[in-house]
């Protein structure tokens, strides 16, 4: 395999809760699963070259951009990326935008700093696209739902809901290769009449956009069911579903180990482990900035190795698919 | 004990989805449970009275109300009310309002009639106040939280949430003897700054009611943590919390039944009937409409028997506490 069939994912392997070292095993992770994959890594070179030692990296297919300043949540976004000219984050953005190697980038950092980096390096030319921030998460069906906005625009107008839904309905194409994926628009019920201001004059654009596959209004009980392969909504309506799903199954699960604990039976151990896999909503890869020239994921703060390693997966399928994602 | 010291749950048997006979029979428990109540059904004569003999009811202690028409899911709520004179709804409103003897009233039916009906026959006299829906979830920290606005009104303005929190408040007073319930506002994230501007308004102006008991900000992982005692958000993100919950907490459990089924432990058939009876988020007795003079409580349209003992319930301790329920 000669280079030029390689693909290049970009890691800022700083601003994580957990440190270089997890982000850095999880990119060794990735490249034992795609041999046609590249990692560059950008940040603190001392702790990137230690953890890449420790896990006997490939070094044929890694980069390696050292960088001396980082952003953390407490910067301002607009200001950070302005002027810590040599954050990793500003480094790896530039990266991605002029190399064309380079599929699209991984930062478990401040989400604010990546989506207005992501705007201010990445947006479409000549269009007012509107970047939101998806996340895909298990259907009950055994499918994914790519929900669409998680929180990057909370107060919305019925236009930015239906960009919403194109930009989404693209990426399942992308990255599923589904062929017609199905646009649902959340709601406080399933009938045209329900919802507020903002989700019925939404419902009649949808409607009448013969370009993406509208399903109608989806209720809350549904939204993960697999009814519709796109669920749209604003970044306030995303926030509750995605982080109240959350916080619902970390309960359950945490009350079935309390209770297997009392029971003191070792079988509840394998159920707890399967319901950790089935219902970690963070295993897929965080938060994905759509509506940018290529793809931009924002892995949780805590990811660990196995979510960096996902999210890059995620990255290379994308790349491999010919249906080239904007 | 004599009649004075008795008191009334009015209770309109029909529309539920499983009949009147379920709704008697759920009468029927609450009757066993509390010595000093009377309930006081409303709806198809003959129906009633063959329920109560199949369950053996205290005859002395249940007063019937026969009527001839019903509000169904597919009528127009205010219509409903206005013409549909003998509807079980309708009378048992009347009787709610005229009888001081009677101290609430629960109905499984037309959530939107329901509503309008409780607005209409319930208003306080010289005040603006909006009703609000309202649900009792159980938190996780052992504690209820209750979540207000759950549906009633789906566009808000500020003043509207403030209201929420002053009835929820008092509410959470009344049911539960809190001394100073623990207010919180529904947003994407704990930081004062966090929120749509619906959200952002409502902040301050809570920040600054000393009525109440505002701790600031939850976010969607925490809504129902316990954190608050008064979760304060618009009917359309309550909607999402609500119905969000029980549908991870069903698709959860249900994954749980399969799983059982495949490995043939019958433990796990125990720890099932735990999380149904844990995470049952209808057990509690469905919506409470709150604003209005005496309590009216919607239960779950496919509410069972014990979701109806449990809801009268609600009722009976409302009415022994001495802080009176406006």
């Amino acid at each position: 395999m000669d280079d030029k069939s390689k693909i290049t994912v970009v890691i800022d392997v700083m601003g994580s809760d957990k440190g270089p070292a997890t982000i850095v095993k999880g990119a060794c992770q990735a490249l034992e699963d795609s041999a046609d994959l590249v990692v560059c890594l950008v940040g603190d070179e001392s702790s990137i070259k230690a953890a890449l030692e420790e896990n006997g990296a490939p070094m044929d297919r890694v980069r390696i951009v050292g960088t001396t300043d980082v952003i953390t949540n407490y910067d301002h976004p607009v200001a950070a990326i302005q002027k810590k000219t040599d954050a990793s984050l500003v480094k790896a953005l530039t990266i991605l935008r002029d190399d064309p190697a380079c599929v699209g980038l991984v930062n478990a950092g401040s989400t604010g700093a990546l989506l207005v980096g992501s705007m201010m390096f990445l947006s479409n030319p000549g269009e007012r696209v509107r970047p939101a921030l998806a996340a895909v998460l298990p259907a009950e069906n055994g499918g994914f739902v790519c929900l669409v906005d998680t929180g990057a625009n909370i107060d919305c107008l019925p236009s930015m809901l239906v960009q919403f839904a194109h930009q989404g309905s693209q990426f399942m194409k992308d990255m599923y290769r589904l062929e017609n994926p199905k646009v649902g628009l959340l709601s406080n019920g399933a009938e045209e009449t329900k919802g507020n201001k903002l989700v019925k004059e939404t419902h009649q654009m949808l409607k009448e956009d013969k370009t993406i596959n509208f399903v109608g209004n989806i209720e809350g009980t549904n939204a993960l069911s697999g009814d519709c392969d796109v669920l749209v909504c604003d970044g306030f309506a995303g926030n509750q579903v995605l982080k109240n799903s959350e916080g619902i199954a970390r309960r359950i699960i945490m009350d079935i180990v309390k209770y297997a604990k009392q029971t003191g039976e070792p079988k509840f151990m394998a159920l707890v482990q399967h319901l950790m896999a089935t219902y970690d909503f963070n295993s897929l890869g965080g938060g994905i900035v759509l509506g940018v020239t290529k793809p931009v994921i924002k892995a949780h703060g805590a990811a660990n190795e196995a979510s960096i390693r996902n999210t890059v997966k995620m990255l290379v399928n994308l790349a491999h698919n010919k249906n080239i994602y904007v």
